[in-house]
């Protein structure tokens, strides 16, 4: 697409339209709404990106979002040092919080084992992890990943790795989600609720 | 959805929340995007929404974006200035140029009329319309609103606000879009389209 805009516009929008989920229209969309939005709105915006940058890196000990050295919850000392729950992203911590179910700690692999995508061990935060759990004496290690292809063999890698530490190693259950409907569930997801039925207690 | 993100890391959540287009959780696939980009990438982001509210403005003869006090098209005097186009917004300043078909120049509207929305004439450039018809010497004016409730509305005030100036007032052509199917075109283009039929030389 040949550029009609002034520089500044096509910039504007050439830098959104590298944003993940945003296609050149809707970086135009957000362009003309910032061309006609207020001054302090926009400058608000583009403060908040700098001091997002300036401000927040990855917590040292669990390598989640942290402002400072290590996160709101590693600096928590509530927290239980002994379960661990090890995610892929720091927005599974948010998701697993707001459950308001764990208050151990976690360890965030910032990605997962992907061949495709060319992503081995090395490339997450698994060594830290490894340091992690003699020196904070960590006792279960939750494996939190995806319940997908990658998530899974990366769960898999890692039950390989933990389990000859002579730690519990556990997963996150899968199954039909609650308010689902056996009618609408997949074939796979209601294989994996058959495979984890549980006695219940009548 | 209570915050549990570091502050800075929920205020850019927030801002981008803000965007048209961009929902909450876009906004924080976002976020986690620029968190993990390199600084200077993130730095031009910021640094184009702060160039394009300093440099860019409205041209004061047409209202389409400027770099300046005139726009690019304003400024070439090689457009025939006896043809007018008027359009809702910049964009569709854009697409038109995109046709390569119109030598003439151009004024934004910056909306439609709109009822519903409690957008009148007077909230648009209208007068600045009539300002400019006289003063260079403006013999056709080209309606070409979008053709929809409000694009019509708006072409049909116009044209009666024009005609009256002894002007040629014209509105760009509904029908079938090219390539488009008659199987699957909706009755109200269709209907457009045999409207507005025209003699075919043979």
């Amino acid at each position: 697409m040949a550029s009609f805009y002034e520089g500044p516009v096509q910039r504007l929008i050439d830098e959104f339209g590298r944003l993940p989920g945003i296609g050149p229209k809707s970086a135009q969309r957000i362009a003309y709404y910032l061309l006609k939005a207020a001054p302090e709105d926009a400058r608000r915006l583009a403060a908040s990106i700098v001091e997002v940058k300036e401000k927040i890196s990855w917590c040292r000990r669990c390598f989640n979002i942290a402002e400072g050295e290590e996160c709101a919850i590693c600096r928590d000392t509530r927290r239980d040092s002994t379960v661990l729950c090890v995610v892929e992203e720091p927005r599974d911590i948010v998701a697993i919080e707001r459950t308001q179910e764990f208050r151990g700690r976690y360890h965030v692999l910032q990605g997962t084992i992907s061949p495709i995508e060319g992503v081995g061990p090395d490339q997450l935060r698994i060594k830290d992890l490894l340091h992690r759990i003699p020196e904070e004496g960590v006792e279960e290690v939750i494996l939190a990943t995806n319940p997908n292809t990658d998530g899974e063999v990366t769960a898999m890698y890692l039950a390989k790795v933990l389990t000859p530490l002579g730690l519990r190693v556990t997963r996150i259950a899968s199954g039909l989600p609650v308010g689902g409907d056996l009618e609408y569930a997949d074939e796979v997801t209601l294989g994996r609720a058959l495979e984890g039925r549980r006695v219940v207690d009548g």
